[in-house]
């Protein structure tokens, strides 16, 4: 195994010592996943260098294991001449990654350039929706007719010269129906002679073009997938997804998820240009400004009481801010739950049953340890106890609220992860406030 | 395909009307995966009634796919005896799952009536650490010598009759070392006499017995592999890690983040029993509330000031809230890059730059807007610029502790997901209380 860290090292010091012959010896050897990670970290210059260094074999397979935003500062930096010779040693659907990174003028300058054949297959795959699995999938598989022998059919493969990503072959009637899949240790392992229909899978799963990728990723998970058959709507093969496709999808959905939550966007990564971030995260601030000046617009409704009795104040933002945790914990695990596809409408009720139990004992708990650290501290029993009352009311908001505002989104087709604490704590800083001040504010002639 | 939701309707349908020969037929016909998410949405002793209408080997597969909390419900169900047998009937490394669900002693007393080459096995990989890739592999695995022909390889593949899930062969040399690997199609398409040396990849990433499971997901993810050879300190190859486990492993990893981020356990599922999950939900509730106290605590320093102004309490929700969603903005994106292994050491002041950057921009934004509207809510223009003021130097604070405290707790080895928001919102409270509330006590003869 090389080592990516030593690597890294080196690069950047042939690099700044501008010893370009030693890099380029050096870059040869390298695995195209390991100068990836090389080239995210330079300056934008000297990604362009390297990038100058490889042969156009070696330079797509590094270009393919970039993430998006290096890809798209790279492909800034080459000219299309280059990047259209690059693109032609690429399998079809890794250039559809580049392609869909680039400016609509210039994917159709560079698609021009390209020998037209693998610019047609090109256009092929990008006529399919982002995140289908159309667009997802290798138009390159071998297939098999149905009559023949395992002896004929090694003979085919051998003339097909499949990649090292074939670990199927699949099966197809006069039509070009998939019918069904060999597994290659069963040719490997059968007689000549033997039918191939006496060894195939029948029943293989398979996905159409228009699949969304997160249910292909579903399937693969659920059935141990290796590779995918992709077929269109008369069940024809059309093409066919890797494995390590469907982990890249399971790895940025996951990202997705983790980061919408967090109120940031679903594919910013450690080293996005701040300039490319800032929109995206001003409009997440901005609808928390928004949301913080509702809450606050409440607490100005009970302006008065706190100027009669400022300790309201000081024990205002206990209640809220536990509601905010509470629902964050619940909106959490109910996101990730109808990610994973284990929160379905069937079992709703008894998630939501849960929640609420889990809101009423821990809400109980921690109103009851609030109540006695509030009578400790200020010595006042009937706040101690509204204090601790409003605390216990608000978890139990946050239960309701943390469960089904994802699974109202769901249902609308929107990604229940845009729940994120900006949306949800709206509702329990709201409902903290109210609840606390306004149970003071009615019973603030027994408190004074 | 088999179209899950149907299944699932009928087979409870079947369960309630006590349908079991009908129901056994169903079940027979139905693949593990799909069973196993039916198991999931029933009661304790329909999950058991179920299950022994299956036939060993079934139920086996069955087993492999139930999630831990069910897994744990459904083994105490069942006597020792039938829980021996169903296990015979599955692969080592998917017994090892199942027994380290068990409490110690039911798992001795199972192993003890399974057979006994079994039973060694397992308890070969049971010594490996929990996470580690030698818990994780299958001890199963097709091995050649290095010396022989693609047609004596084929002679031996035959004879050790794969599993399906075998895409390559492994070279061994006399001492047992791993010193290459041939996928199947090559096998297939040489010539018979042709030496496997002259078809084997020398350079195959292998993993020890003891590599984190984590480090062998990142592997297969940089790498795109399909099976990863696992290997002891001798280089002697012992198992085989397959791309289906690995994917378990991400998308538990990447639960475990979403979960932890939440504040809630890492391995919560939605159907867990309330009981089993309020102590861990406790725990952070009762830790926010004390983080929770001291904020409010720093409330309480200035209680003359809020009697004084009581408009001070409307405004200070607003410092918090914007600090709140900033630093959970900037920790969500970098726990993530952690995770993937994209924030090293080596970018972290470019990371702090961009976070810095964008904290003092979007501060700036946010600092302005919130000045103007409550210049025109209250009319105090002093006031208005403080609240705008500590809006901006809270949205800075965020930013450096949402950035350092999560690489912090990975240098000392603590998940970095740990920095929840009930953590990193500590600061952004307690600062944005201090600054906004200070600045104006300071201030307060101008403001009266």
């Amino acid at each position: 195994m090389a080592e990516p860290e030593r690597l890294n090292e080196t690069i950047k010091e042939l690099l700044s010592g501008g010893r370009e012959e030693r890099l380029a010896s050096i870059l040869e050897g390298a695995h195209a996943a390991d100068l990836a990670a090389v080239v995210r970290e330079l300056e934008p210059a000297d990604q362009v260098r390297l990038f100058r260094l490889l042969d156009d074999e070696h330079a797509g397979a590094v270009l393919s294991e970039l993430d998006d935003p290096t890809k798209r500062d790279l492909l800034h930096g080459l000219d299309e001449a280059e990047v259209s010779r690059i693109l032609e040693r690429m399998p079809a659907d890794h250039v559809v990654e580049v392609v869909e990174e680039l400016p609509a003028e210039a994917a159709e300058k560079i698609l021009d350039l390209m020998e037209e054949a693998k610019s047609d297959e090109v256009q092929e795959l990008l006529e399919y929706r982002e995140g289908s699995a159309g667009r997802l999938m290798s138009p390159n598989f071998v297939a098999l007719p149905e009559d023949i022998t395992v002896g004929q059919a090694i003979e085919q493969i051998r003339k097909s010269k499949p990649g090292d990503d074939a670990f199927y072959v699949y099966v197809l009637d006069d039509h070009g129906h998939l019918v069904g899949s060999v597994p290659l240790h069963r040719l490997l392992t059968a007689e000549p002679g033997t039918p191939v229909h006496a060894i195939r899978n029948d029943d293989v799963p398979s996905v159409t073009v228009d699949t969304d990728q997160e249910e292909v990723a579903r399937l693969v998970q659920r059935y141990n997938l290796i590779q995918v058959p992709v077929v269109d709507s008369g069940h024809r093969l059309r093409g066919a997804i890797s494995v390590g496709d469907v982990i890249d999808v399971i790895s940025e959905e996951a990202t997705e998820d983790i980061q919408r939550l967090g109120g940031a966007a679903g594919d910013e990564t450690v080293l996005d240009p701040p300039r490319h971030v800032f929109p995206r995260r001003l409009v997440w601030l901005l609808i928390n400004l928004a949301t913080a000046i509702l809450a606050s617009s409440v607490v100005g409704l009970f302006e008065s009481s706190i100027q009669a009795l400022a300790v309201l104040a000081v024990f205002m933002p206990i209640v809220a801010s536990m509601g905010g945790i509470g629902t964050t914990q619940t909106a959490t695990v109910v996101v990730r739950g109808i990610a994973l596809g284990e929160l379905t409408g069937s079992v709703l009720r008894r998630v939501l049953g849960k929640e609420m139990w889990l809101s009423l004992t821990t809400g109980a708990a921690n109103g009851l340890v609030i109540a006695v650290i509030a009578y400790v501290w200020k010595g006042q029993i009937l706040l101690s106890f509204i204090l601790g009352f409003a605390l216990l009311l608000n978890m139990l908001v946050a239960a309701v609220v943390g469960t089904l505002i994802p699974v109202a989104l769901k249902v609308f087709r929107i990604d229940p992860a845009i729940a994120s604490s900006v949306i949800i704590t709206t509702f329990t800083d709201v409902f903290g406030f109210f609840s606390f001040l306004g149970m003071a504010t009615l019973l603030m002639k027994f408190l004074l």
